[in-house]
C-alpha cells in the first residue's frame, strides 16, 4: 500500500456518494468552485480519491445540526485514500489531513474518523515507542503477570513529602507502578522538581528493602523547552518514566517529548471523551492510539472495564487491542495498554482475556488503597486476580485459600456492578 | 479575581447541582472512593468550588450515549473554579484542568465548556500575540480598511514555481496577503523550502512593482525542531508569516512556535468542528481562543458568514467578536480575526458590521480568483465593499458607480444564498 487510507462513518443530506467526493475534494486539490489549475494531471497526482462507499441506513432528521437540510440524510461508510507525496511522513500534517476541515462540512451531517491504514513508508519513518511493553517491564523489574500501578490521590493538595510518603509505603507494600495525577503538574503549589527529589528520594530508600525500584510516571506536561528540562532532571534523580497529557501537547509536542526522552513515555488520553463520546462525530481510538504510537507513546491509557467513566466495556476492549495490534503491515510499534478508573481485582481477569495476554499495566485507585488488608493486601488481590485467570479458575475458585483476593471480591462488588 | 473560572453546559442522570460537584471533585482533589488523605484544609486549600449551578430544563432521554441512566436528565448550567496555585501559568496543565476527564463522565449525558474567566496572573505570565492587529496592518502595509487574502488553490498539487507564478499574479493585482492551504505542508511533492524560496522571489520581484510586499502565510505545521528550523529558513528569506494547524501541533507546540517566531504566527483551526459541532459535546470558540491567544497566536480563524462550513452565522460572529475581546481584565492580547471559506463581496459589509471596525483579515478563493473581471477586479470588489460599508451605503447603491462590486454582487449572489 502506497496510500494512506482512512474510513469515516457518515451521514448526508446530500447523499453518501456526493458527500464522499465532497469530502475527498475538501481534503486534496478542491475548492467549491472548480479552478482552472485543477488540471486532470494535477488531480490525478495529488487527489484524494473515494476508494468506498457503502450505504448503511437513513434517517428523516440530520443527526447533527447541519447548514443543508434534506429530506432524507443518508448513511454509510466510505473510504478516501491520498497519496503519501503530499504530506510525507509527518504526523501534524497526516492530522490536518484526515481529521481537519471535515467535520464542519454542510454535506455531513455526521461524521466519525473510524479506521486508518498506514502505508509502511510512513511507519518507517517515524520512531515509534522507544520502551513499549518489553522495555517497561524490564524498568519495572516484572517479568511476567500483569504490571500493577496506581494513582497518587489526593490527585491534588499533597506536599511533595506527602506524595513522596505516599510513594514509599506503596514501594514497600509491593507495588509496580506509581504515576501522579494529570492534574499534578507543575505548579506552584507542588513543583515538579521538588516532588521527584522528594519521591525518588522514598523510592531509592525503599528499593534498599524491596530489591526492586517502583517507576513512578512523573507528569511532566508543559511547554515544550519546560518538558525538556523536566526530562534531563529525572533523569539525573534516576527516574525511570515520565507521563504527558496528550490533548494538551499536542501530536508535535509528543514527538518533541520522545525525541528527547531517556524514559518511557506514559501518555495519558485525559479530554478524550470530547474526541469520541458523541456517536455522531468523532475519532475512534484505533485511529488515534496508531499516531500517538508512531509519535512514540510507550504507554496508552485505554480507560477499564466498568469504569466510573461512561465508555462501554465494548469500546474499552476495542482500544486495548487497538494498543497491541501493528501500526502497519510491517511495523508492530507495539505499546503498552494501560487500565485504570475504578478498577479492582474484579476487572483484572476480564482485562487478561480481553487481550489473550498479561502485557498490560493496570492501575488501581480505591481497589488498592481501600482495601480491607491494607495496600499490600489490595496488590496481592490483583496479582492473585491474575493468577487465576492464568491458571483457567474462577476468582471465587481461587479466592478459596488467598484471602486477600476473597476479601477485594467482597469488598468491591459494588463498584464493578456499575457497568 | 484569583480563581480560574470555567462554565459549563451540562445535562445529568444525576441532577445537574450533583454533577457539579462530582466534576468538581473529578477535576481538583476528589476519587470514587473518599481518601483518608483527603483532609479538610487539603480541600480548602486545593480543591475546585461549585461557583454556581443554574437549571435550565430538563429531557426524558440522555443526550449521549450515559453507563448511567434515570427518569429524567436535569439540564443546566455549573461554573466551577480552581486555585491557580495547582497549575499556575501552564496552559498545557489548564487545558487538562478545565477540558481533561470530564467529557467522560458517567454523571454528565452533555457537557459542554462554554465560557473560561482568566486572571490576570495568569494572562500577565503568558506571552500572547507577538504582532495582534497592529504589527500585522504594519507588516502588510495595510493602514485602514480590512485586510485582503487570499489561499493558494488548489489546495496541494502545485509545484514551488506554480505557486510562485499564482503569488505573483495576485500581488500584482492589488492583493494584501496570502497563505498556504492547510494541506500543503512540508512533503515531498512541494517541499516549504522550494516553495518558499520560488514565493518570496515572486513577491520581491512584485513589490518592486507595486511598492508593497503581500504577507504570505507559510504552513510550517511540523514536528517542533523542523518547525523552528522552517522559522528560521523563513526570517533569512524576508517572509512575514507562518501559519501552523493548531489540532496538530497542540498548544504547547503553539506556544514553542511563538516563543521562536520572528513572524506573526497566522493558526489555522482545522479540525475545529470536532471539537464544538455537537450540541451536546465540545467547547466554545471562546474558550479555546483564549488559550491559543495567550500562548501566542497573532492570526485566529473563524470561518466566514453564509460560508460552506456548517456553522450558523450567530457562531461565526462570536468567534469573531471573542478573537478582539480582552483575554482577562486587565490584558488585550488581542489577535487579528481571519474570515475565510466560501467568502465574497457579499459578506465584508457584514462581518465588519458584526465587529463594528475592519481590524481583520478578509480571505477569499472563489470570490476573487472567479470575479469575471479577474482577480485584480475580484479585489477591488471586495474593498469596495468596505468603503460602502463605511460610508453606510447599501453595496447595490455603491454599486452603481463601482463596477467591480456591481459584477461581484452580480457573480456571487448565489453562493451567499446558501448561507
Amino acid at each position: 500500500m502506497t496510500r494512506l487510507q482512512a474510513t469515516y462513518d457518515i451521514e448526508s443530506p446530500v447523499g453518501v456518494a456526493q458527500a464522499a467526493a465532497v469530502l475527498a475534494g475538501e481534503q486534496s486539490t478542491g475548492t467549491f468552485i472548480r479552478l482552472a489549475a485543477e488540471t486532470d494531471s494535477l488531480r490525478d497526482r495529488a487527489a484524494a480519491r473515494v476508494e468506498a462507499v457503502t450505504i448503511t441506513g437513513k434517517s428523516d432528521h440530520p443527526a447533527l445540526p447541519c447548514r443543508l437540510s434534506a429530506d432524507c440524510y443518508e448513511q454509510g461508510t466510505v473510504t478516501i485514500s491520498w497519496p503519501v507525496d503530499t504530506f510525507g511522513a509527518s504526523l501534524p500534517n497526516i492530522l490536518a489531513t484526515i481529521a481537519g476541515n471535515l467535520f464542519e462540512l454542510a454535506e455531513v451531517s455526521a461524521i466519525r474518523l473510524v479506521s486508518l491504514d498506514v502505508p509502511d513508508s510512513i511507519a518507517a519513518a517515524l520512531p515509534g515507542p522507544q520502551f513499549g511493553i518489553t522495555g517497561s517491564r524490564r524498568l519495572m523489574g516484572v517479568d511476567t503477570g500483569p504490571m500493577i500501578g496506581t494513582i497518587i490521590k489526593p490527585s491534588v493538595g499533597l506536599s511533595a513529602d506527602e506524595t513522596a510518603e505516599l510513594a514509599k509505603n506503596l514501594a514497600l507494600a509491593g507495588i509496580d507502578f506509581i504515576k501522579d495525577d494529570e492534574l499534578q503538574g507543575n505548579g506552584p503549589a507542588c513543583p515538579l522538581k521538588d516532588r521527584a527529589m522528594a519521591v525518588m528520594g522514598a523510592l531509592d530508600a525503599a528499593a534498599q528493602k524491596t530489591g526492586r525500584k517502583v517507576m513512578y510516571a512523573f507528569n511532566i506536561t508543559d511547554e515544550i523547552t519546560d518538558m525538556w528540562r523536566h526530562l534531563e532532571m529525572l533523569e539525573k534523580l534516576g527516574a525511570t518514566c515520565a507521563m504527558v497529557s496528550l490533548n494538551s501537547i499536542g501530536l508535535a509536542g509528543l514527538r518533541a517529548v520522545r525525541d528527547q526522552s531517556p524514559l518511557p513515555v506514559h501518555a495519558h488520553r485525559n479530554g478524550w471523551g470530547l474526541m469520541s463520546r458523541s456517536p455522531h462525530i468523532g475519532v475512534a481510538y484505533p485511529v488515534m492510539q496508531k499516531l500517538w504510537r508512531m509519535a512514540g507513546a510507550d504507554h496508552l491509557h485505554v480507560n477499564g472495564l466498568a469504569s466510573k467513566f461512561t465508555e462501554p466495556d465494548s469500546v474499552v476492549a476495542e482500544a486495548a487491542v487497538s494498543v497491541q495490534a501493528p501500526v502497519s503491515a510491517g511495523h508492530a510499534q507495539t505499546a503498552l495498554p494501560v487500565f485504570s478508573s475504578g478498577q479492582t481485582a474484579w476487572q483484572v481477569g476480564p482485562s487478561m482475556a480481553l487481550l489473550g495476554n498479561d502485557d498490560f499495566l493496570f492501575c488501581a485507585g480505591g481497589g488498592i488503597m481501600s482495601h480491607p488488608g491494607g495496600p499490600a493486601a489490595g496488590i496481592a488481590s490483583l496479582r492473585q486476580a491474575a493468577e487465576a485467570q492464568k491458571l483457567g479458575l474462577t476468582p471465587h475458585d481461587y479466592a478459596r485459600d488467598h484471602p486477600e483476593l476473597a476479601a477485594a471480591l467482597d469488598s468491591f462488588k459494588g463498584a464493578v456492578n456499575r457497568g
